[in-house]
């Protein structure tokens, strides 16, 4: 077998609501699951303030490490929007009014609703593309390997949704999981060993209560099918062993 | 009036199976909520995988420049539960048997049910300090600047909320919300000045849809509360200035 395809992503979470927070985000976990589907591992997540230096910075760490960068929040047209401008700083490239975006907010608006506050949301780094706004209009963008997307989880999400189709997954991570009405601590050490016959596999443990029971979900995940299915197999026999029944997937609710 | 003390945390989030997507965070925000109650500013948050270099470099990155950081994940029984070996190393301490946290669950468990791999669980690094876990017995922990909580949102809160009482706030950020039916693009350029005129305040910008309409929400941060109600009442004029009513706090569902 070749060397497995790996493509990674970031995403950085800005702004001073989520931190204080008065807003929960829900938007990490959203591209954390559709990035999963098409075969790109986030590996990484920052949740940071709108300050110009710190979002600079952060861009450019993981810009320089990552394949994809995504970021959320601070695109809207008030004060406390500096997501845009911090980027192109971060490029080191003028902030400027992007043509397209300009006439967009025009139609949207109306010449004469057009405020220069609504014109901040047409100005992108020199060079960036822009990413379709289906909910709201003002678009966010691309720069080089950055994805500005907004912070209204809708908006945020709708972006996404859209621009996904534009990206190159690595070779997809595949997964099983088997769950059973099992304590963690009574399975641990056969999974520990199970974990040790299959490195090129990772197994998680993630404990539940349902149905007035404690059980345990495990996810068997990696690149390779027959090898996550022999996985499975011996997971099964491994619960049976211990006195449980072994269910495939989650346990219903 | 005398410098603000500040005091600043982090939340190290743990764990493949948020970054895969699989489970969705809700501990970051509820310990964010819980700090901005008493003084403390989360301002900055990681979410990182079950890997241990990435770990120790993590904890000992935001150690060094926060008063306070919390992980959540990471310490049950199995195999892929590294997070108290991974700070041990952060710390380069020994991981040993916490003799409190082993009593604690051998009376839980009875000896007979105690296994290999619960024992795991009370493991700390040398020199730490439990932190109680009234759900499910199996301790936290305390080192130095580093509090380090289970990832199960129901165990990870309440550890949190018994923890709380014993850190040290500053100086508190108090905030007033006032909202109004305006479009962000509208009132946009007097909030920019309303901000300019209070640097020592956070004036943040928040959009809503709600009864059918479009409106924002203006928090108002800051530490000095009659600074905050002066800004207040000039963002009430401005509302009213501009054709709409000012409503204190939330608009109504």
């Amino acid at each position: 077998m070749s060397a497995a395809k790996i493509v990674t992503a970031a995403v950085i979470v800005i702004g001073n609501e989520i931190l204080s927070g008065r807003t929960k985000d829900l938007n990490l976990g959203y591209i954390a699951t559709g990035l999963t589907g098409i075969g790109i591992r986030l590996t990484e997540g920052r949740f940071i303030p709108d300050v110009e230096a710190v979002i600079v910075a952060n861009v450019n760490e993981l810009r320089a490490r990552h394949d994809y960068v995504f970021t959320t929040g601070g695109i809207g047209p008030t004060h406390d929007d500096i997501t845009a401008a911090s980027v192109a700083k971060a490029f080191n490239v003028p902030l400027i009014l992007h043509p397209v975006a300009a006439r967009l907010l025009t139609d949207h608006y109306g010449p004469e609703n057009l405020t220069e506050a609504r014109m901040r949301m047409a100005h992108t780094p020199e060079g960036a593309t822009l990413i379709d706004n289906p909910v709201s209009i003002a678009p966010g963008f691309r720069i080089g390997n950055v994805f500005v997307l907004a912070g209204v989880p809708r908006i945020c999400q709708a972006m996404f949704d859209g621009l996904k189709g534009s990206l190159a997954g690595g070779d997809p991570v595949l997964s099983r999981t088997v769950s059973g009405y099992i304590g963690e601590g009574v399975i641990a050490r056969d999974l520990g060993l199970l974990q040790d016959r299959h490195p090129a596999l990772e197994i998680g443990s993630y404990p539940f209560f349902r149905q007035g029971k404690f059980g345990a979900s495990f996810v068997i995940r990696g690149i390779d099918k027959a090898e996550i299915d022999a996985a499975a197999v011996e997971l099964h026999t491994i619960i049976r062993h211990l006195g449980a029944e072994p269910i495939d997937g989650e346990p219903a609710m």
